[in-house]
This record gives C-alpha cells, structure tokens and sequence, in this order.
C-alpha cells in the first residue's frame, strides 16, 4: 500500500460533526487544512460552524491557529452526504454514533468514495478496528484514532490498528498527527477501552469504592486527586512518578522494596457496584461539590482553566527531560 | 478535651528530619512559626538546614515565604532529642521511620514531653492512628496528617483518626492545616493507603498491567495520562470528570448510561504480578523514555515545572467554581 505523504494531507473529511467531531474540524482547520464536514442533522452546518467560532479563540490562546477565523470558516464545506465529503479528501475522522452496525454502514460509503491511498481514522472509543474494519472493501487502511475529550484542546490521540490494518496504515496516523502537533501513542493490542479511558476507568473504580464505602465524601475524593498526585500527572506519568519515588535506583528499587507494600494496596482496593444507590450517593457529593453550578457553566470554566494550564506544561516542553 | 487555638501555634517540634521532616520543617518556617527539628542522624542539622535553604527559592515562587530565609533559618532549632524538642512545642509532626515499633517508642518520648492541650500529627503513609496509638498516655491526641511529597510543595494533607482520637483533635487538625494554606482533608475511617495512594495504587496497577500485557510502552502509558486525562486531573478529580461527561444531566446520566460500558471496562482491567520479569521490563521502559537523566535530574526538572504548574493552577482558585 502507496499512502499519500502525511504533510500532502490537504483536505479533511470529518464525518460525524457532532461535539466530536465539530472539535476536530476546528483543530484541523486551525492546523491550516480544508475542511469537508458532514452530518445527516438538519442544524449540522450551524452546529459545526457555531462550534469553530467559540473554539477559534481558545485555538488562539494555545498558539495553535493558523490565519484568521474568517480565513478558515472560507475551508469548511458542509454538506449532509458523508459520501460526498469523501470523493476529493486526503484523509478522513469518523465520529458517526458509537453503534457497531451505524459505524460500519457510514464507513462502508466512506471507503467506497475515498480515493485509494488514503487513510480513514475512526474516533470510536468503545469499538475495535477489526470489528469496524469487516467487510470494507479496504479495510487494511482503517485505524483507531480516538481523541480525548474536547478533541481541539487534549493532546492525546490513541492509534490503534485491527487484524486487518497494515502497519504502513498505523504508521501513517503516528505520523500525521504528531506532525501537527499531536501527541499520537501506539495501542498495539485491541484492547476495551484503548489505554487512557482503561487508566481513568481504574482510577475512578476507587474513587467511587472509597464514597460508597464511606472513607470520604466526593468531594474530599476529587481534592485527593486535584491537590495531590493529579498536579504532578499533568506533568509524569504514573511509571515516572514511581521511578522518582524509587531514589536514586528508580522503578527497580521501587518494584524490589515498595513492590510489596503496593501489592497490599491492591488487594485492598474495592469493586464498587453502579446501582441506584451509590448513583444518588454520588449525585448527592457531587451537589455539594458544585454548590449549584451547571454542567454548563462548569465546563466553560473547566476549558478556560485548561488552557491556562496547557499554555504553562507546553511552554515548558523544549526543556523538558523526558 | 480543650486543645490550644489553631491560631495560637507558634512553635511546631518536626520529629525525624529526612527528607519528609526537613521538608515539612521548610514549610512551617515559610508559614511564620517557629520549628524545633530533630533527629539522630549526626549529619541531621546540616540536612535540615541545607534543605530548608533550598526549598525556600521555591516557596517563595509560590508566594508562601513569609520573611527571609535568614529570619527562618534564625527561628529553627536543632536537637538529637525528640523529647527535648517537644517540651515547648504547641504542636509536633512526626516523620519517624515507617516501622511500627520504631514509630510507637518515639511516639511514646512524644507524649510524654509535649504539654497537653497539644496535638500529635503523624505523617506515616502506611500505618493507621488506632496502631499507633495504642499504649499511648494520651492516645486522644494522635492523628494521621499525611502529606503528598514533597510536602512544602503539594498541598494535599490526609487527616485521620484512630479508634480512640477524638473528634476535637481531627477538627483541629483539619483547621489547622487549612488554615495555612495546605488542603487538609478528612479520612473518615482507617484503611491501608489512607486515599491518595489508594488512588495512585489503582491506577498504576492497570499502568503496569498494559505494559506487561503487550498493549503499550511503558512512555506510551505515561503519555496517556500526561497528555490526556492528567491535564484534568491537576483541575477536577475524577468524580467532577465524570459529572462533566454526563452532559447536562451530570454524574446521575453519566452512571446510568455509560455505567454499563465503565462496569464492562473494570471486568477487564489487569491484575499484574511486581516479579522480576516485569520489573526488568519497566526499567528498560523508564531508560527508554528519561534517556540517560538520573533520579536527581529528573527529580528537580519535575519540582522547576511543578511550581510553574502550581502558580498557574493557584493563581485560578478564586474564580473557580468547585
């Protein structure tokens, strides 16, 4: 397989223009590229379009818009028919529903209408390449490549290939975003979850254990995370964190000496049930947590706050030592 | 039991002073009190000292050094003799090796010196306050105030009681700590890894099971979390995260829909073996990823970026909105 250069990538289909994908039009679209949006909902374009005129300015702020806003809502197209997005792209970020038969029926009109010697990236969290990738009539050029949560902003891109994917194809999605500035990770095992929502997923399993079980409250939970280890995991990862925790020997003397008392932890960690029960208890904590703060009002402040921090941890990357 | 005004402590005894101690002793200098440090290291003054000089650039980047460094080094005082430096003491921080006899004997000389009306902390990260405090003249007085390291950089401190402290003295502590600045928070009952670590325990489990299992290097994992879910966790713990990803409906949406797919996610995640094998495979992980740095280097590159980190996150605290 013959793919297109990374940097020849000109024009992006994004298929799906929901919060997903309104987010990635505007991130591919700030990068400089044009834009193919598609979507069946009647207000899509005004959706998609509303979506990049509030994420240009945090775009701004992060350093990562080319040109102006007007210049880059003149690259997006719109138009209802993923088929047709397709037929003169260079790539395509599919974000259709998370629904095995949804995704594979708009992927199959997809890889009809991609010229050859494309890729088609899918953004699914939840599905894996090869289920996604049977019955394509080229299914060696479809890969995983699952964004994190708002696409424009979170660095994070998870690349994952099926039985299927050549390795030329995973190669090619590696490079293409860590090129504009992603930072693309190689999932090398079709896996549930992929590697970031497993690591939350776990995380969160004590967090919700240590509330139902009556160890703290929610919000006493979430100050643990914020004002303790979450600040150093904006900057090291938990294996760097612990090779530091291991003097001057590292992760080994940490495995050798700490192991131990670790493996205690484990065995005590809980395996909290989500019924309705521990749902009110939680909704409860988060109430006073909140203190009557929409989910709106928080997420607006939750993007401001993180681009703060984005701009201070990236600012600090060409020193960095790891 | 009436216990001094948290207001009214001027005077802390820092009992055992290794790196947790010396750094401990740092932070209620540059928070205007008075420390009598100990330890019976015979290097344990110089430790003290060069370590409070070190620690002070930094806390005054963080805008909590009150004075000068001369004024604090003026106000600490050293002695091999844990009881001589509690005598006067209005409250003390112990950081005794993490073994229960030696951390019972000391605690013991503690009690016995310290005038009453006064407080013990114990900063042990393994040991829970109904062990410690048994055999104690006066076990009321003990609790666990836990910190995250380095603690005159990390806000975070545990606060727990044993079996036998009394409400009082847990109410004090989490006052006082607060009052000074750091984020006490309360540990309603005693279970191995008190929070933090519990937390940090869960995550690192499936961390190190992804690499063992094939899926992902072991900077690759770390990225994953730097690059994605990190970024947040250093502005909303996990629970906020997932009232946020519940849309408007919140935490309450969030367990009820995406419940099933985060239960189907915990059935699978790892249980790995800390054996040799695994051990060798993360130190050949960390050299990939930290490329020749050592312990030290890395330790203060990741102390120069948390305080630029911490500025950021701090400088926001009074519009946020949890």
């Amino acid at each position: 397989m013959s793919l297109i250069g990374t940097t020849d990538v000109k024009r992006v289909a994004v298929v799906g223009s929901g919060t997903i994908g309104a987010s990635w039009a505007a991130w591919f679209l700030a990068r400089g590229l044009a834009v193919n949006a598609s979507d069946p909902a009647p207000a899509g374009e005004t959706f998609v379009r509303d979506f990049v005129r509030k994420a240009w300015p945090q775009l701004e702020a992060l350093g990562q818009a080319r040109g102006t806003l007007d210049e880059a809502l003149a690259r997006l197209r719109f138009t209802a028919d993923p088929a047709e997005s397709c037929r003169d792209a260079d790539m395509v970020q599919e974000n259709a529903p998370e629904r095995l038969d949804i995704k594979r029926a708009v992927l199959a009109q997809i890889d009809a209408a991609l010229p050859a010697e494309r890729v088609i990236c899918s953004s699914t969290s939840g599905l894996t390449p090869s289920d996604l990738q049977a019955g394509l009539a080229n299914p060696e050029r479809l890969v995983v490549a699952h964004p994190f949560n708002p696409p424009h902003l979170i660095p994070l891109v998870e690349i994952v290939g099926g039985s299927r994917t050549t390795p030329e194809a995973v190669a090619w999605a590696l490079d293409f975003y860590n090129h504009h500035g992603k930072r693309a990770i190689h999932v090398r095992k079709e896996v549930p979850g992929h590697i970031a929502n497993r690591l939350q997923a776990a995380l969160w399993r004590e967090a919700a254990h240590l509330v139902a079980s009556g160890v703290a409250s929610v919000k006493d939970v979430d100050i643990a995370i914020t004002e303790g280890p979450g600040i150093r995991w904006a900057l090291m990862g938990p294996h760097l964190t612990f090779h530091l925790a291991g003097g001057e020997q590292g992760i080994e003397h940490f495995a050798r000496h700490l192991g131990p008392a670790m493996t205690g932890w484990w065995k005590d960690l809980g395996s909290p049930v989500i019924d309705e029960p521990l749902t009110q208890l939680l909704a409860e904590g988060i109430r006073e947590e909140v203190s009557g703060h929409s989910v709106g009002e928080l997420a607006a402040e939750r993007d401001r706050l993180l681009i703060e921090l984005l701009r201070t941890v990236k600012s600090q990357d060409a020193s960095r030592l790891w």
